[in-house]
């Protein structure tokens, strides 16, 4: 067995993200021990039925010992959660899971005391389920994780995001440097303008009176399924994503709309080679994502598997 | 053995439909023998060699004698193909499985010579793969077919349509009758604009001049991949899609564009409370589609499932 990156992480939010850090931080022998706090009581109790770690009853007592701290609790919690960082030892590494970097950035980075070494993250990574249940040690295997360290804090700070670095590829993750600015750039146009068209599509088969939802439940399978799976995910952390990174999502929106002008144009004229090269291009996309290894070539997902 | 529905079916347009339908109705005893012709002449030399049934050189000669005869082309050339209904039989089916109707009927009604029962048809089952290879037997298990049956056409139409009732069933699926005009709706909603919107985010993921195609690829697991699947059909019977149900497509695109008005005056203004509401319901509309047995309740599909 190889040495433990930490010998003891904290993880604040013992959700999906939350949990399944600490079930695959100690089947990799990545940490020593895990200590964990949940606002939320049920879900910190829950936890530690699940013994994914010592369970506290503070923030700051879960920390104190702690030489990692993760913060997996939604975007706009993070400035709250983060107050526990004035309870961290020196030399200890202070990071998150959060969508947003930006908003993370200056809500924490002044959290964090001399000594204690803020570098925020993201693994992307999850599943539309929520809670420490939802959690499973797999979760960051061959997965990407953006790390977005500050600028110019000197050689011990690079030291403190190598060793974390460390331990998400360990976790099973190809880890990728980038600007806080930049993440959520290209995080606006993979991940939360998706959401939120998915978001917006149930509300419109909502709305349809003349259709009734019973309908479009019933034929789901024709197309409309395929969004609601990312549409179920978090409410509090989805919120959260757009309220903080509003100015990218916005930008990525209002392109979203101008290409969907040009779309309605192409059917309302009957302009049949306009769509027919925009969906062969798309075609080019998807199989670039299989190329990648970043999805699963099997037909639906592999959801309706052949069985004859 | 149950007796076969139809002693001889003829398929025209040997894809993944037309192809799933030659393997099921055989493996289910559906029917006694199958005849295939695809204009196509690569489609249909492929569908000799995966011997999916006796191939002929002519539509004609193909349906001349099938006791149902299944037009399995993209909708815009259902017109063409539905030409060969000259050369049937008396008393035999006609019916196609295109995902428009309202324009089908009025491409193929007036083809059916006396005698022959024209019985629209639309199996709501696919995948994203295309051609004869991409064919399985189970396809139609466990799915909805939907039959918008011509009005007022007699004793003997209503035996036909209920024979071809008869067969879907035989395939594993559950049918539907329905008007043609409220399967265009219901169809608008649950499929036609999920593909739209699938395919409009792809262009707009690759109009993102600041953000490299290759980062919307590797971070594509953030959300993006799962709107690549559904952009991955045939390009061309989507593009007779749109071309074919325009009115009900674009009276859904409209509700979708005023839907997305309001979800992103609702981020402009920070309004947290409209976005979590809207959220929650969309996890709902989730839930019932998962009672509904109309996806998997695997997270993420089931494509990443935990090895640990």
């Amino acid at each position: 067995m190889t040495n433990p990156v930490f010998e003891r992480i904290a993880i604040i939010g013992i959700g999906l993200i939350g949990s399944s850090i600490a079930r695959a931080a100690v089947e990799k022998g990545a940490v020593g021990a895990v200590s964990i706090f949940d606002a939320n009581t049920d879900a910190l109790a829950r936890a530690g039925e699940l013994g994914l770690g010592e369970t506290h009853a503070s923030a700051a007592e879960a920390v104190t010992d702690a030489d990692a701290v993760f913060l997996c609790v939604p975007v706009g919690a993070m400035g709250r959660a983060g107050e526990a960082a004035a309870a961290m030892k020196a030399g200890a590494v202070l990071t998150d899971v959060g969508s947003v970097k930006g908003a993370v950035v200056a809500d924490v980075a002044a959290l964090a005391p001399e000594g204690v070494h803020f570098v925020p993250g993201h693994p992307i990574a999850g599943t539309e389920k929520s809670g420490p249940d939802a959690g499973f040690p797999s979760l960051f295997e061959g997965r990407w994780c953006i790390l977005t360290p500050l600028a110019d804090k000197g050689a011990e700070y690079d030291a403190a995001a190598e060793r974390l670095a460390e331990f998400w590829r360990r976790l099973g993750s190809t880890v990728e440097v980038m600007t806080p600015e930049r993440h959520d750039l290209v995080l606006a146009i993979t991940s939360h303008l998706p959401h939120l068209i998915a978001y917006n599509i149930c509300a419109t088969a909502h709305d349809m009176e003349s259709v009734t939802e019973g309908e479009v439940v019933k034929f789901s399978a024709a197309g409309f399924r395929d969004f609601t799976r990312i549409a179920a995910s978090d409410p509090t952390m989805w919120r959260d994503v757009f309220l903080n990174n509003r100015d990218a999502v916005l930008e990525a929106l209002g392109r979203f709309e101008d290409d969907l002008t040009a779309l309605r144009k192409a059917i309302r004229n009957g302009d049949g080679q306009t769509l027919f090269d925009l969906f062969t291009h798309s075609r080019g996309i998807r199989q670039s994502i299989l190329d990648a290894g970043q999805d699963t070539t099997a037909p639906n997902f592999g959801r309706d598997k052949p069985k004859g």
